[in-house]
C-alpha cells in the first residue's frame, strides 16, 4: 500500500488536514505536487476519468481514489486507527469533522466573499464587512461549539488522538494566524482547545513535523490568510 | 426504532436532502418542529447536552443525535440499504454527497456574500456580483462534475437509487427554481442529471411525498432562492 496525496504544493489549505492525520498517524506517503509541481497536479486532474475528484486534495490509494478532507479521513481514520471503533462515535467524530469543514468554508470566504475566482485585493471592501462579522459572531460561536464538543476532556473521544482533534489542532493554529489580535482576546475562554492544540502539537508525529520542511508555513495563498486590516480585539 | 427529525419547519433549506431520503426510503420519522412549531426546535437545540448538533438538520434515533447532512445520509443509506455496501462505493457517494454540501454552500453565500446573518435586502449589490460568477464559472463546473459523475447511467452508483441520488434531484429542482432563466440555458448540455432528476421523481415514496403537503415550496427564507434580478439566461 503506498498512498499518494495530491495536493497543491505551495500551501497548507484544505490538504494540511489530511497531511496532519498522515504525519500523526506515521502513515507513509508521498506528497505528489511537492515532488513533481503543481503542474503534475493539473495534469492528473485533467487525466482522471471515471470516479473523478471534483478538486484537491485527494489521496490515491492503489487505484481507490478518495476526495473531500472529510471522507478522506474517515477512511484513514477506519483503516489506521486513527478513529474510535463504535458507530456512535464515529459519526460523532465525522459530525465534528464536517462542523470543520463548515468553519473552513467560512474562513475562506472572509477573503472572497464576492466572487471565489477573484483575488481578495479585488473585494477588500466586502472582505472588510465580512471579516468584521466572522470574528464578532461566526467564530465565537463555532470555538464555543468546539469547546463543548471537548467537553473538558484531553481528546475529543476516548483517551487517545483522533484525525478530528489533529483538524483542531491546525484550526487553532490557522485562526491565530489569520487575526492575531482576536484570537488573543478570545482564547481566555477555550482553555480545551488551546491545551487541545498545545497537546498535538507534542505528538511525536507531529512534533517531528512541524519542525520539518514538510511542514509549509501559512501565508497568503491558503485558506488561513493575516490581513492585518481585517483583524481587531 | 422511532426517528425524530428536527429542522427548521417553514423551508425546504439543508433538512429537504434528508427528508428526501427518508421519504424515498419509507422510512417512518416525524418532523419534529413542523408538529411542535420552530419554537420547539430552539428549546430542543438550547436543552441538549454533550453531543449536540451544531445546527440543523439532526435526526434523533432512540438518544443516538445525528448531525450535519452527509453525515445524517451516510448513516440512513447503511442502515436502510440506501447506500451501496462495499467500501469504495460509500466512499465515492460520500464524496459525491460533500461535493453537494460544497454547492449548497455557495448557492447559500450567492444570497449572503458578506454577512451570513444579515438579510439579502442589506447585501444585494454583492449578491449580484457573486450570483454573476455562481451563473457563469461555478454553476456550469458543479453540473458539468456530476454529470460526468453519472457516467450515462440511471443512477450514480449500480442499478439502483441511493441517497445522494435523492440529492441530486433536489439540486436540480432548487438550481430550477432559483435560477429558471440561466437553467433552461445549461439544462441541454446535462440530459444525464435532467434524467435523474425526473426518475427520482417517479420513485413510489418520491412521488407521493412531492405530491403531499408534507413536500414544502421553494421559498425566499430557503437554501434555494428565486430573486429575478439574480437570474440571466
Amino acid at each position: 500500500m503506498a498512498y499518494d496525496l495530491w495536493y497543491w504544493p505551495s500551501i497548507q489549505g484544505r490538504g494540511e488536514f489530511v497531511r496532519l492525520a498522515l504525519e500523526g498517524g506515521g502513515i507513509p506517503y508521498r506528497d505528489r505536487a511537492r515532488d513533481d509541481g503543481a503542474e503534475a497536479l493539473l495534469d492528473d486532474m485533467e487525466a482522471r476519468q471515471g470516479r473523478a475528484p471534483f478538486a484537491p486534495p485527494y489521496l490515491d490509494c492503489d487505484g481507490l481514489v478518495i476526495a473531500q478532507v472529510a471522507n478522506i479521513l474517515m477512511y484513514l481514520g477506519e483503516r489506521h486507527g486513527l478513529a474510535p471503533s463504535s458507530i456512535a462515535d464515529r459519526l460523532w467524530l465525522n459530525q465534528i469533522q464536517l462542523t470543520i469543514t463548515d468553519l473552513v468554508a467560512e474562513v475562506h470566504d472572509v477573503h472572497h466573499p464576492v466572487a471565489t475566482g477573484d483575488y481578495y485585493e479585488d473585494q477588500k471592501p466586502e472582505a472588510a464587512r465580512t471579516a468584521a462579522q466572522f470574528r464578532e459572531e461566526r467564530l465565537p460561536k463555532f470555538l464555543t461549539y468546539f469547546e463543548s464538543a471537548l467537553n473538558g476532556a484531553d481528546w475529543l473521544v476516548d483517551h487517545r488522538w483522533t484525525y478530528a482533534d489533529t483538524s483542531l489542532f491546525q484550526v487553532i493554529a490557522g485562526l491565530r494566524y489569520m487575526f492575531p489580535q482576536r484570537m488573543a482576546t478570545l482564547e481566555p475562554d477555550y482553555p480545551g482547545l488551546v491545551a487541545l492544540h498545545d497537546r498535538v502539537a507534542a505528538l511525536p508525529g507531529i512534533r517531528a513535523y512541524l519542525k520539518s520542511d514538510r511542514r509549509l508555513a501559512f501565508n497568503e495563498d491558503g485558506i488561513f490568510r493575516h490581513y492585518p486590516e481585517l483583524d481587531a480585539a
